[in-house]
C-alpha cells in the first residue's frame, strides 16, 4: 500500500479542473479528459494540435488493425494474431493562425489556461488567452462532447474573442488520418514521433452537406467513414485543404474587438467492421447518415445528449459527504463506466482501458464478468445483458479456439476484440482457463439479479453447455482421490503458473456445472421444448450430463478441513514464504524489476485468488472461513494488479476491518485522478473503476447478491458523513442511504422488494426503511 | 518404439554408400555424408552444384551471426539475443561445362552414380558417368577430406576419364560468399530459396599464391578468410571469374579418350572471431597461412590426415560382431564425434547437430557435459579437458547470466555458442537450471577418470565455487519440512514446468555442492596456497561454505522410503496417469501434434530425469531402487530426445532385461543413417551419437565409472557373437573384449589398473584378464 497520490487536478463534486496547463502531465492528463460515447472515444488532446509531447487518440469501439505475434519457437495452441483497437481519424482536426502565426500550446505564450470535464453533462471545455507574437491577445474557449444518444455524433465549438484588436483569424477545420497508433509490439507506449499509421485513404469529397473521408485498416480491412459540417452566423469562404490522409476546409474568422466569434463543427463518423462490405456502400451509408443530420443545431443535440446524462445520475449516482475526494473519484469512475460502454450494441464489450488509449490494445478480458457485470446488472440491465450477447456472439471463436487446444466446447480468450485469442503470452492465454468459467458465473449473476429467462433460453444456455463440455475436456481425475480438477492452469493470482487444482477455478467450474445442470433440470419441467431444441442444437448427449454431475460432485477443492483454510492449489503451502513487507518499493512492479521466473516461486500472489471465490460466492461461506482466509491471503497479496484492493477492501468490510477496508478503498477511487500507478498516461484504468463501484455498494453498503434475495450489512467509513447508492434489481429501483446511524432503503420506482439486513429479511417499498446502525467496530 | 527405418545405404563394416543417387533424399545424404575435422565442417553437398533441393552448408565451428528474439512480452532475465552457426563459404565450389552444357544432376543425364565416406580415413568419394545432350560420356570422380592435423585445410580433387571422346571440358573452381542460411526464426528450416546470406565481402584477391576472399557477417562482425590454388600436372591458362560475393578461375581441361585428367584443390580457411581485429590483420594472416601451405601436395595432406584417423581407431574403435548394422552404426558415430570435436581448441565445443546442419543452430546444450564427455574421457582426455576449459573461458558470461537471472555465482545457458544464453524460449532457457550443474558434474566426471589436478586448481575449482555459488543463490528453504531446494525449475524430462523441487535436480545440486566442499577440504591440507589464492579470487567467504554444507545436507529429494520410488518432483504422483501406448503413432512428436500445454499435464515424460541420476551416480543406489524406479519411469517415458533411449537400454542391461536393453540400442547407433527420426536432413544428432557410445559401453560393457575403480558387469546382446571397445583410463589404455563366454580385460598400454567385475576386483596388466560370462538371462 506505498502507493502516493500525484494530485495536480481541483477536487469538485462534479467536475475534473485542470488549472493551468501542466505540461509535464500531458498524456495523464490527456487520458482523464477522455470523453467516450461506447461507439467511440477521444482523449483529451488539443484541438487545434499541440507539437509537444501527446498521444493524439481516436477510437472506435471494436476497430482494430492486426499484427502477427512473434513467438520464440510457436507450438501449438499458441496465438498468433494480435488485434489492437487502432488510433484512427483525428476528426477535431484544427488549425489556428493569427497574421501567420500558428497557435501551439508547445510554442505559443498564453495564460488563464483552464481545462474542465463537466461530469453531470459530458461537456469537456478548455480556454486559455492567446498572446500572439504580435502581442494580440485573444481569448478561446474549446468545447466538445460525443453525443450519448447519437453514437455516431461528435460535437466542437470553438469561441473566440479579441481582447484588444479587431481584424481575422485563420482556421482550418478537417479530418486528419495521418496520425500514428504509438503501442509498439509488447504492448510497450512508443514516443509520439514513434507509432506506425495504420490507414490507407480509401474516399475523399466535398460534398454540399459535408466534407468526407474514408480510411481503411492496411490489413484487417477495417473502415472508418468520418465527415463534418461547419455552423457559424456570417459564413466566411471556404478554401478546400487537402493532404495526404487530410481533408478540411479553411476560412478567415472576422473578429470585432471583444466581441464573441464562434463556430460550430459536427461530425459524423461511422465505423464499418465488415470486412466483406463493398466500399461504395460504405461511404454511401456513411453519407446518408451525414445527411441524416439535417439542420441539427449544436444546442439540440446537447440538450438530448444532457437530458441522457441527467437520467443516468438520477438513477446511477453515489453521493458521499464528507469526503470531498472519494465524492469526486467515485463519480469519475461511474462517469467513464457510462462513456466506455451502455448497451447500445451487443457487438461491443468493455476494454480494459475503455477508449481512452492503446494499453492493453483496447482489448476485453474477463475483467467484463468480474468487475463490469455487477456495476451496469444494478444500474443497466440492458447493458449487461448485451454484454453477454457479446460472449454470445462470439461463440464461434470460442469453440474454435477450444479445438486448437484439443478441446471441446468452448474456451473463452483472455484478451480479444473480436472474439478470437489475442494473448501472445501463452503462459496466460492457454492457461488461465478461468476466463470461460468467468462467463459462465457472469450468467449466473446475471440472471441472479436481472432473472431474464428469455435470454438464457436464447442464449445463456447454450454457451453455458459449451463452456462445461470444455471444462469436461480439459479436466481430468485425480490419480490417487479420484477427485476431479484441472491441473497446469493459472489462476487469477498470476504469480503461480502450470500449478494443478487452482481452488478458485476449482471451485468455480464446479458451479458452473452444477448452475448448467440446475438451468437444464428446470427447463426439463419449465419449457421442455425449448431445452429440447438447444439440447438438438448442440448435440448434447444425455451422458454428458451425468458426466458433468460427477465432475461437480467430484471436484477437488484443496481445504484444510479442520482450520478452513483453502489451499490456493496444490501445494501451495508448500512454496517458500516471502514477507513481501521486505521488497523494496522501487522493486514495484515486479514485473519489471524481477527476473520474471522469481516472481513464481514463492507465497506472494499478485492478486486475490482464493479471496475472489469467498466473495462471489459469499453466502456459501462462515465468516470463520472467509476470516481465516483473508489472515493468511492478504499479507501475501502485494495487489499488482488495479483490480485487486478492492476485494480486499469488501471483505475487510465484511470481517469489520473497518479501517483496513477504508485503507484499501482510499486510492481506488482516485487511481486515475491522482495518478497512482503513474501509468495514467497510457490510458485510464476502465475496469478497476467498476471495481470502484463495487468498492462502495459491496464494501461499505454491504451487498450482496449471491443469494435469492439483496443482501445488506452496511458500514461507513469513519470520515463520511453519510453514502447513498441506487440499484435496478428485477424491475424495481432502491435507493440505499447511509450513515452513522441508520441505514435507509427506500423504492423509489417499481414494486416492493424483499431484502435481508444486518441478517434479518424485511420487505421495502416506497415508503423506505430506517434500520439503527451498529456502533463501528474498529478493524 | 514405434520408430521405423528408413534404410537406403549398405551396410558395410567400414563404409557408408549410397549406391544410385536417392534424389527424394538429397537433404538426408548431406548430412549423413558431411565431413568436418573440428575446426570447419561440410555437408555432403555436390561439389559441381546443384539446381535441385538442398543445403549446401559450410560452416566454422564458433562462428555465429546474431539476431533479435522476439518475445510476444519481453520480461526481465529473457533472452533477446540469438546466435546461430552461420552458413558461409562454399570453398568446394566447381561449375563443369560440356560444350556449353552444364553440368547438374538435377537436370543432366547420368548413371553409375556411388557416393562413398570411408570411415578409416575420412575420404569422401563420389562418381558418376555424365552422358552430356551431345551423347558424350564422362567418368568423374570427386574426392574430399578435412585435414585432421590441419585445421585449415579442406582438399579436392576431381578425376575425369573421357568414356568415348577426346575433347575439352570447361572449369570454374572457386569461392562462393552467396550461399544461403536456411534456418528461419524459431529453427524452423526452410526451403533453399527462402534462406538468406549474411556475409559482405571485405576483400578478394587473385594471388600468386592462391585465389582469396574474405567475408564478414553483416552483424555479428566475424571474419571467414577462404583462399584456394589449384594443382594440376599441365596447368592451363586460367581466366579470373568474379561474382558478388564469388571468386574462382575458370580453364579449360584438354581430354584425351579414356584417359584419367585430375586437378586438385586445396582450401585454406581461417576463422577469426575476434570482432575487434582489424580486416588488414586478419586477411594478413589468411594470406600467411595460404603461404605457409607451400607445396603441400594431395598425397601428403592425404596421408598425414589418414595416419590421423588410424590412431583414432587403433584407440577408440568398437567392434561388433555377428551384427554388421550396428557395427557400421557406432563405427559412424565415432568417425562423426571425432569430426565434430577432438580437443585441439579449448574454446570450441560441441553442437546438437555438430557442423553437419542449421537445426538447433549449432549450439552447445548440457549434452557436452552429461553425454559427450563420457565418450571423450575415455577416448582423448585432452579434448575433455578442452571442453570443460571453454567453460571456463565462458565462465564471466555465465556470471553475467546469473546477475540477469537476480542470482549469484555462475548460471551456465542452455544454449549457446559464445557463452552467452541463446534461448529464446524462457521455460526452458531459465527454467532448466540443471545446465550449471551439468558442468559441475562434468568437472567431477572429468576428475574421476582423469585425475587431473592442475585443471582443478587452475579452473575447475573456481567454477565450482561460482556454481554452488548460483545454486546457493537460486535455492529456497522448504517453509514446513526446513529443507533445501529449487522451486521453479524444469527438469530433464521437459515435459514439466515450474515444478519444484525436481529429484535430478535438487540431487545432483547436492553432489555438486557436496563435492566442492570435498575439493576444499582436501586442499586445505594438500594445497593450502593454492585454496587461498582461488578463494581470494573469488571473494570466498567461510560463512557460505558453512551454509552449502547445510543445503547439502538438507536437500530434499522427494522419495517414498518403503518402496524407494523417487517422485520426479514434489506432486508428480498426483499428476493424472496417461497411457502412452494409447497415443497414436500419427501424434509423434507431441511438440508438433499437441496443443503446447496438454504435454505439461500428466504423468508423461519426455525424457529419463530420476533414471537419469540413477545411473551417474550407480554405485549409489541398490538394485532393487533402480529396479522400483525403472520399472516405474521407463513406461511413462515416450522417448522424444533422441538422446533417452540410450540411458534406458544402460539401465535395462543392468538390471538383466537384455532383450529390453537390446530393443533400445536398436536404432540408436543408426538413428541417422536409418534416418529413423526423419530429420536427419537437418543434420547428425552428434550428441545422441556419445549416447551411442554410452550405450554399447555402459549399456553392454556394463562400465559405471563413478566410483573409485571402474566397473564392469558386461552382458551381449543375443545376436552379437564378439564385441570389443577401447577405455583411456589415468594413462593407460585398456581392451575390453566380450562374447558369450568370456569377458577379456587387458592392458594395451600403461601401467596395470585395478578394476572391478561382477562384483569382484581385479589388478589387470598387458597379460589380460579373462572371466567366464554369466548364463544370458532373458529380460
Amino acid at each position: 500500500m506505498a502507493k502516493q497520490p500525484d494530485q495536480y487536478l481541483a477536487v469538485n463534486p462534479w467536475a475534473v479542473i485542470e488549472e493551468g496547463f501542466h505540461q509535464e502531465k500531458a498524456r495523464v492528463s490527456e487520458s482523464i479528459f477522455s470523453l467516450g460515447n461506447e461507439y467511440m472515444g477521444v482523449r483529451g488532446y488539443f484541438d487545434e494540435g499541440y507539437s509537444g509531447d501527446g498521444l493524439l487518440g481516436s477510437y472506435f469501439n471494436g476497430v482494430f488493425e492486426e499484427t502477427d505475434i512473434k513467438h520464440p519457437a510457436l507450438f501449438k495452441g499458441f496465438s498468433t494474431r494480435r488485434c489492437f483497437m487502432v488510433n484512427t481519424v483525428d476528426w477535431l482536426y484544427t488549425r489556428i493562425y493569427m497574421d501567420g502565426e500558428e497557435l501551439d500550446l508547445a510554442k505559443s505564450r498564453f495564460s488563464g489556461f483552464v481545462r474542465r470535464l463537466d461530469l453531470r453533462t459530458g461537456i469537456l471545455t478548455r480556454e486559455f488567452i492567446w498572446e500572439t507574437e504580435n502581442g494580440k491577445h485573444l481569448k478561446l474557449i474549446f468545447q466538445r462532447f460525443l453525443s450519448m444518444v447519437r453514437p455516431h455524433l461528435g460535437c466542437q465549438r470553438l469561441s473566440i474573442i479579441p481582447l484588444d484588436f479587431s481584424g481575422t483569424v485563420d482556421i482550418v477545420s478537417g479530418l486528419d488520418f495521418s496520425r500514428f497508433h504509438q503501442a509498439g509490439d509488447d504492448f510497450t507506449p512508443l514516443q509520439s514521433s514513434m507509432g506506425k499509421n495504420f490507414w490507407n485513404i480509401e474516399e475523399k469529397s466535398w460534398g454540399k452537406d459535408a466534407v468526407a473521408m474514408m480510411g481503411c485498416t492496411k490489413r484487417s480491412g477495417q473502415r472508418v467513414f468520418s465527415s463534418f459540417r461547419l455552423r457559424m452566423q456570417d459564413c466566411p469562404a471556404m478554401d478546400r485543404v487537402e493532404g495526404d490522409k487530410l481533408i478540411g476546409s479553411s476560412f478567415a474568422l472576422p473578429l470585432r474587438l471583444e466581441e464573441i466569434v464562434q463556430y460550430d463543427k459536427l461530425v459524423v463518423n461511422r465505423a464499418e467492421k465488415l470486412v466483406r462490405a463493398k466500399t461504395e456502400d460504405v461511404w454511401t451509408s456513411g453519407m446518408q447518415l451525414a445527411q441524416d443530420l439535417g439542420d441539427l443545431a449544436w444546442d439540440e443535440a446537447l440538450a438530448e445528449h444532457q437530458s441522457y446524462w441527467e437520467k443516468v445520475w438520477e438513477t446511477s449516482d453515489i453521493v458521499i459527504e464528507g469526503d470531498p475526494e472519494n465524492q469526486q473519484g467515485v463519480r469519475f469512475c461511474i462517469f467513464q463506466l457510462h462513456q466506455t460502454y451502455h448497451g447500445q450494441d451487443a457487438r461491443l464489450n468493455v476494454g480494459a482501458k475503455g477508449l481512452t488509449g492503446e494499453s492493453y490494445d483496447g482489448a476485453t478480458f474477463w475483467d467484463t464478468e468480474t468487475y463490469c457485470l455487477p456495476f451496469y446488472v444494478f444500474n443497466n440491465p440492458k447493458a449487461a445483458r448485451n454484454l453477454l450477447g457479446y460472449r454470445y456472439m462470439t461463440l464461434p471463436q470460442a469453440m474454435e479456439r477450444a479445438k486448437e487446444l484439443d478441446c471441446r466446447g468452448a474456451c473463452y480468450p483472455m484478451v480479444t476484440i473480436d472474439g478470437t485469442e489475442s494473448c501472445g503470452v501463452w503462459q496466460h492465454g492457454n492457461l488461465e482457463i478461468h476466463v470461460s468459467i468467468a462467463v459462465a458465473y457472469g450468467i449466473w449473476h446475471y440472471m441472479r439479479v436481472c432473472g431474464d429467462d428469455r435470454f438464457l433460453g436464447e442464449e445463456g444456455l447454450e454457451m453455458l453447455i459449451q463452456i462445461c463440455r470444455y471444462l469436461a475436456s480439459r479436466g481430468q481425475w485425480h490419480p490417487r482421490t479420484g477427485e476431479f480438477g484441472f491441473w497446469g492452469v493459472m489462476g487469477p493470482d498470476e504469480f503461480h503458473m502450470m500449478v494443478h487444482n487452482n481452488c478458485y477455478t476449482n471451485f468455480m467450474a464446479k458451479k458452473s456445472l452444477e448452475y448448467t445442470l440446475g438451468v437444464i433440470r428446470e427447463l426439463r419441467d419449465k419449457a421442455p421444448e425449448l431445452l429440447s431444441s438447444v439440447s438438438t442444437k448442440v448435440g448434447l448427449d444425455p451422458a454428458e450430463l451425468d458426466l458433468w454431475h460427477k465432475m461437480a460432485d467430484n471436484m477437488r477443492i484443496p481445504q484444510n478441513k479442520e482450520t478452513g483454510l483453502f489451499e490456493q492449489h496444490d501445494g501451495f503451502f508448500d512454496l517458500p514464504h516471502l514477507d513481501i513487507q521486505s521488497i523494496p518499493v522501487t522493486q514495484f512492479p515486479l514485473y519489471k524489476h524481477w527476473a520474471y521466473d522469481r516472481i513464481f516461486r514463492s507465497d506472494m500472489i499478485k492478486q486475490p485468488d482464493v479471496l475472489l471465490f469467498l466473495f462471489f460466492f459469499s453466502q456459501d461461506f462462515s465468516s470463520r472461513v472467509k476470516q481465516i482466509n483473508y489472515c493468511y491471503y492478504e499479507p501475501r497479496c502485494i495487489n499488482e494488479s488495479s483490480l485487486s484492493p478492492g476485494i480486499h477492501s469488501i471483505l475487510a468490510a465484511e470481517l469489520s476491518m473497518h479501517d483496513k477496508a477504508y485503507a484499501y478503498a482510499g486510492f481506488a477511487s482516485r487511481l486515475d485522478l491522482d495518478n497512482y500507478n503513474r501509468n495514467t498516461e497510457e490510458g485510464l484504468h476502465t475496469t478497476s473503476m467498476a471495481a470502484t463501484w463495487m468498492n462502495v455498494v459491496y464494501g461499505f453498503g454491504g451487498l450482496r447478491s449471491d443469494g435469492d434475495v439483496l443482501v445488506f450489512n452496511p458500514s461507513i467509513p469513519r470520515n463520511w458523513r453519510v453514502f447513498s447508492f441506487h440499484l435496478q434489481y428485477r424491475g424495481s429501483l432502491m435507493e440505499v442511504g447511509i450513515d452513522r446511524d441508520q441505514a435507509l432503503f427506500r423504492i423509489l420506482n417499481g414494486s416492493a422488494l424483499s431484502i435481508r439486513v444486518f441478517g434479518r429479511e424485511y420487505l421495502i417499498d416506497e415508503a423506505g426503511l430506517s434500520l439503527p446502525m451498529p456502533a463501528v467496530r474498529l478493524g
